[in-house]
């Protein structure tokens, strides 16, 4: 859209000459074939300056594409930083240090299982962590802190037991649902999810076209590698998509933000509520030491390096202010359905339910924000009851993520009240892995997964699951336990029978 | 019984026309010496096409013969199709690959441990896994989706902790009880489980033999490797059989397997409930995966290949619209007791006695069904005390599976009010590991712990036992706990004394 | 005490003579010099035939020696199969065949550890398993079934946690207390533990030595390897010894037995409940295989080899029909007071009481049993409250055992409500390791535990200690959990910093 | 400050001199070039006589410097045995064996992560045990028993879970908070842990600086490394530290270090009130016995070797009379503010107030006392509710330690109502494994985390956390479960899918 005040150059740039601006004190990058002076921007980088010293009077296309969407430089940088097309013949290929790590990816890649051989959402993810860049790996999987909220998140429906009925006529199942108007084919959407191109070169648009084949909503995140209209782009006739907000401190951004997805075709508006600052996840920051790395050792705690792995490094527009005296204006701002993304208890949905919006997503952010927070499932076994003892159960759409890998999951959600429930990574990684193929099996596996569950719970339409249908008891009971080694130890184990010697 | 249309061929076929025939457009194969083209009846073959193409033109009846009952062709594939005699004297000998993992399981068989090694029915299952074919393990040991159910069947017993009675004279123990008027010498009976043949070539037969010798009662399953009519030829004087009855979408052939099993002196019919659609098992479908092979990566979602593993590929005949409005007529079509096989709640136990059947048996399927569906003992301790608070602990009987392996399993579950317990796997496992021997020998040492036990808990009788007799508090806790990584990783465990250094 | 018949021979047998009956038909054996015909008494040989077939025409005492009391083939064997002595000299020594797992444990012993290396209970057995002689440790060791009651025996303990009290002056701690009128200097005693020589040659006599150390009292068992009146004749001064018993079925052996301890000086008789069989513990019957061998494979049911482990084979003449109406008879025949040792439940207590003894020790027999029994601290849990309520908590001593290994499960125990607690295995383990320094020194360490954690705790003396110092709220919650397989295969477990690669 | 009555020796002793007097006879040591006749002395030495007859003869200075502080030999051994200077020429070199643990933990130190790979506290643990000396670590690390309660206190804020707040202003985060009248930048300060030089030659100065840079208090052990003076001198500008004291069964003593402290400007005094008697470390124990070695069996009960470690060598002036009448003696001779440390029930809070004391710290000394006494926070989830109850709850201020190493747990204690933490062990570590920066680092990442996650949970300042945050239910669940043996033994477990093999 804008054009860099560059673009009339006459003569292009050369290698050598882009070279030379390879330090702290003046620092030029190439990206896309065209140079930029960073040296003053550098400090002010999201993603800290080491990163970017990297590349220093070099070509970092390969590094930057995948985590910055197309229109970043005209976005944040100044024009008058940007110097004009570079002469790509002149720069001096990098030779690329053999990576041995790299080596044995591309060895996995090799001996990757076929498609059909994944029977289940977590398979994805088995051949993701595999087969992926390291650093992807680490991005998409990583939690806040200990990570226990994030294993917590699938944990939960585990303590979660069928009470099935049966001697009900289930031939027909009819596995289709509404959300917020739109009739979607099964009870969940794909949940927003940043940074696609880091497990898949086309990135979100692959979600776009799963989404499609199985007549079900996409949420379009904020932090998406593809630019939000080439994602709506994607779409094909009357397929639905919902837009996931991430409030930017400069409120003309975001208006124009949510007018623009409005005058797409977006039918919900996702604002995320419990992130007013993104997490730390310290395996994204491991990974993104190593890739750094470091030869001089820094002592003191003053110099503390604060590049926080790639979630803190595309978020710092985020405003922490955000709050509830925020909601009228954003309903005065759009005709779209408005839903709180993040609610945690059930004290905040009465809120949300009171601010006259129109939907809630109880949800942890996948484990990725604030450590030891409840899962989803488990706030909405909280919330659902308070609400029909308060007769507020219909007022409002709930939803929820987080840990969501089986279709007796989302069984368990709708049970307990839920209208439909986010699922983000298990797609990302089938994505990663496999492409879309590996989208359109994974939402089979969950539409045949489905289906079943629904003949074996006892119930052909999900208006029939209620909350007789589970047991919930143990849900809230957190326990811990510590290991009593020197017994344990000191057991000898029972074995069984002891096969015949070898001769 | 029926008589192929080709019957009075006067001329064998050779292995040379038939080997002709290999291929999607036109597909025989040879089964028991005797060629079928089946290229019309592949697409529609519950265990998928490629299974059957892997034999296309050749003789298939190695693989064929443990999965079909013995009538399965003259049943299902039109008389037109069945083209005679082979003479297999001109059939190739298949050159069999060198198979490894069936060569080191040889090697196995060779050093199994001896019968006497087995000291409870979990020892059969450890000899059972390293001896038995890998699918036919696979279909024998799967459960639904991650298995919890599955082990959550014999985990639930060690929940309940018993209350045991002293200075109680328990010179005599008298283990016997009745069944559905039969009485019979411990209270257990051999559940219904599918495809026997897997195990042992001998199949359902060995287990009416067992059952005979220790005087319990034996259901036979629907899905046998066995005829109906050969098991029931197995049985011995008085010996009591029961019918499972998975409910057929064509009434009029479950209405002559209800009167043939009737005449034929069945002594109670176990309608299963709980089963509408055959369960997904991933072990088995990995294990068929496995065995079918495939060179060629499937990407398409649409195409996803529906073959999954022996269950689906017996069932598709059963009927997912069987429900409460049907059972007035099974009560109309015999006078054996029914039973519903499958319960899995109070309301339904409720709605069984209101309908008039005789008994229930709360299960789960042995956990093959639907996954995170409660234990049968759960399910148990849920019930009576609500029948009890109606008055209705008498009005029916209820039985419950899954899990059983231990005397103490089903002390607890008379202890809870079931009249008896089923009991499968564990004499599969036995059948296929030692025979007869080792179905016989699981069952004596039930009964030694029996007697032991009844000893030890202070009761001479079956009747004498309660519910004051256990403790099941925790019963319903279902926890799951996350693992502190950090925090274990940096613990540094206690040892015990060290040994001197080897000089 | 008894003369064999053939006392008054004039010519010793030759080795040469008892070696020709060597089989089912003739079997003579040597047993400290003597041989006896066990023809006719080998089928009723509590251990089975084929142990004493492998000694057939032999030397059988090294194997006789540890699991039989000296007065055995008196009391057990007819006179006239007393053969009379052997010329020991024309005897043909056994080569012993080179036992590999017994020369790595004679080097095991080579390198134990010493014994001021072991700083707590659980020390003893660690070293006693790696240097005790394969079977014995099977015998010690070994619980009913799945030893699930054996563990929670003391992991119990670890689900009751203190509530200290503070700045209480424990300058002086005093831990005696008194037990059946006896004081002693710690509330423990040394419960009946059968066949001490299988650890130690000079078996029980060690313990009696040790308890007099430290002025606690043993529990005699029934079934030593010492006979009664050599660990009676071990006590010096004026230590105190109870009887553990094992009834009879001849009452009149019963009533010598009491009467005869009594005579020479118990001071409490400790009657066992809960064992009116003896249990089968799997570890010990295997470990019994392994000894005996089978070269045969044996595959009949009805041929159940019922030879199971020492603990059944020593246990043949107990009386299962021992019931409360026996209580009266016991009380009239002693003036030491009575004990029901093995009660495991509140009601049976209440029946104790009323029938007029003077204790009960709430105990599962050491988890040798009734697997998944409860434990003895779990028991008295449910017992004191209820006595309380009642106002009987002062009518009855109550006793615990099972489990104990540390100072602070004693207090726990104390706490609820014990007088004192039983301890068995850890003294075994000390004695079969160490001797008589090991028991001392075991008990000095629980002796150094005591006052400290008596310190700790904020008592002074073992009558301030009371139910509101712990919290028992865990105690009931009989947990289990199922893993998650798939879900704990793909997690990625964070680790923490990498060191720096080795150049 | 005390002149040895040698000092005015005209001539130097010789190392020869010295190395006469090298057994129990005659015992002297070199400590900082001075020669001292222990030979009295020897029997009484709380750390027993093994290790200091190891240095007889000798220069013990390096083994003795890191645990004892500088004025021990003045305040402990009698003039007289002060024989003065010696010729540090002539003390012959001791040959330093070549310790191969020795080695390798140099080869650690060289491979070290740098600061920045550490990105929580565990981290520093991790770095810590692998270059820490073996017997510092040790020291360190270990806890009561078999440090069930050590592991429970980090365990425990994992049974707690948060209900975040939603859309509140949380731009501008406050951690500040007023600890005992000092308002710190964090609610967090440096407690009381002993022989800081054992992992820092600097000790516990090391503590003072980093505190002060992030203006929290530091707690000043009785126990230093350091003397008092020293690190009251280390202090800076308005820098506030309080004083942990040891009560001295001479109370002079005690109000002599009472009254120096408040002089040096302390502004709290903190009596330790959960250590009437140093707890029993066996981790700590092994490794002092590996360290003096021992050649000789030692059989003995009597005999039992009573050196248990550092910790009770330190600790024998501790008062075990201490009481509850002892307070107002504490509240005269001070105007300090009087807090009680290691309060264990509500009970005792109770108390403290009626006592007129300023505060409590809830804990169990991290876990190196009475094991299985629960943790500091579920104490404070029993104390704040009956508090409150009774409207006491802004009578006194709560503290708590143990367990601490995420800012979620910091916030967590502030939810159930404490005013602060103390945080202990993980500073020793930071400081151990890189000094100054370490502690620098460790402190700067706790306040990255609290600022985070204040936002996260929706409060900016800390006055604004309330119970109504944190969900508790599972707390006081203390579970243990016992693992089925047999039955994971025979489970096969599900796996993912297979990768092709390698050719």
């Amino acid at each position: 859209m804008n054009h860099s005040s560059n673009d009339t150059q006459a003569v292009k740039l050369t290698g050598e000459e882009v070279a030379k601006h390879n330090n702290e004190e003046s620092c030029w990058v190439i990206i896309n074939g065209r140079a930029y002076d960073v040296t003053e921007f550098m400090p002010e980088h999201p993603g800290g300056m080491k990163i970017i010293l990297k590349y220093a009077g070099k070509d970092g296309t390969e590094a930057y594409a995948p985590i910055h969407p197309p229109d970043t430089l005209d976005k944040y940088l100044d024009k008058s930083k940007h110097l004009g097309e570079v002469d790509m013949n002149t720069v001096q290929q990098e030779e690329k240090e053999v990576d041995p790590d790299e080596a044995e990816r591309q060895e996995r890649i090799q001996r990757m299982p076929i498609l059909e051989q994944c029977y289940n959402l977590m398979d994805f993810e088995a051949v993701a962590r595999r087969v992926m860049k390291k650093s992807a790996w680490a991005y998409y999987s990583s939690g806040a802190d200990d990570e226990i909220t994030l294993r917590e998140n699938h944990s939960a429906f585990h303590k979660i037991w069928f009470r099935p009925r049966v001697l009900v006529d289930v031939e027909r199942i009819d596995t289709s649902t509404t959300m917020l108007g739109t009739k979607v084919s099964m009870p969940f959407y794909v949940t927003a999810t940043a940074l696609g191109k880091l497990g898949n070169p086309e990135g979100e648009v692959v979600l776009t076209r799963g989404a499609k084949k199985h007549n079900v909503i996409q949420m379009i995140p904020t932090l998406a590698s593809c630019s939000f209209d080439e994602i709506v782009d994607a779409k094909e006739g009357d397929q639905v998509q919902w837009l996931q907000l991430y409030v930017n401190k400069d409120r003309a951004i975001t208006k124009r933000i949510i007018e623009h997805a409005e005058k797409r075709g977006c039918k919900g508006l996702f604002i995320t509520v419990d992130a007013p600052q993104l997490g730390r996840r310290e395996k994204d920051m491991r990974s993104k030491f190593d890739d750094v790395g470091s030869n001089v050792q820094n002592t003191g705690g003053d110099n503390v390096d604060r590049s926080q792995g790639a979630a803190r490094a595309i978020s710092s527009f985020i405003d922490p202010s955000l709050s509830w005296k925020d909601i009228p204006w954003f309903l005065s701002v759009t005709n779209m359905p408005i839903i709180l993304k993040g609610v945690q208890r059930v004290e905040d949905v009465m809120r949300a339910i009171a601010a006259g919006v129109h939907g809630v997503v109880l949800s942890n952010h996948g484990g990725r924000q604030l450590d030891t927070a409840r899962s989803g499932i488990e706030i909405l076994a909280e919330v659902m009851p308070e609400l029909r003892r308060m007769g507020l159960d219909k007022k409002i759409e709930i939803y929820i993520d987080g840990g969501v890998r089986r279709a007796t999951d989302i069984i368990k959600a709708l049970c307990l009240g839920a209208t439909g429930v986010g699922i983000g990574r298990p797609f990302l990684y089938a994505m990663s892995a496999y492409g879309l193929p590996g989208v359109d099996r994974a939402m089979q596996l969950l539409k045949d997964e489905m289906e079943m569950n629904m003949r074996l719970i006892g119930c052909s339409r999900v208006e029939e699951l209620g909350p007789d249908m589970v047991d919930t008891r143990g849900l809230s009971m957190h326990t811990t336990s510590i290991s009593d080694t020197l017994g344990l130890n000191v057991y000898d184990p029972l074995v069984g029978p002891k096969e015949k010697a070898r001769l």
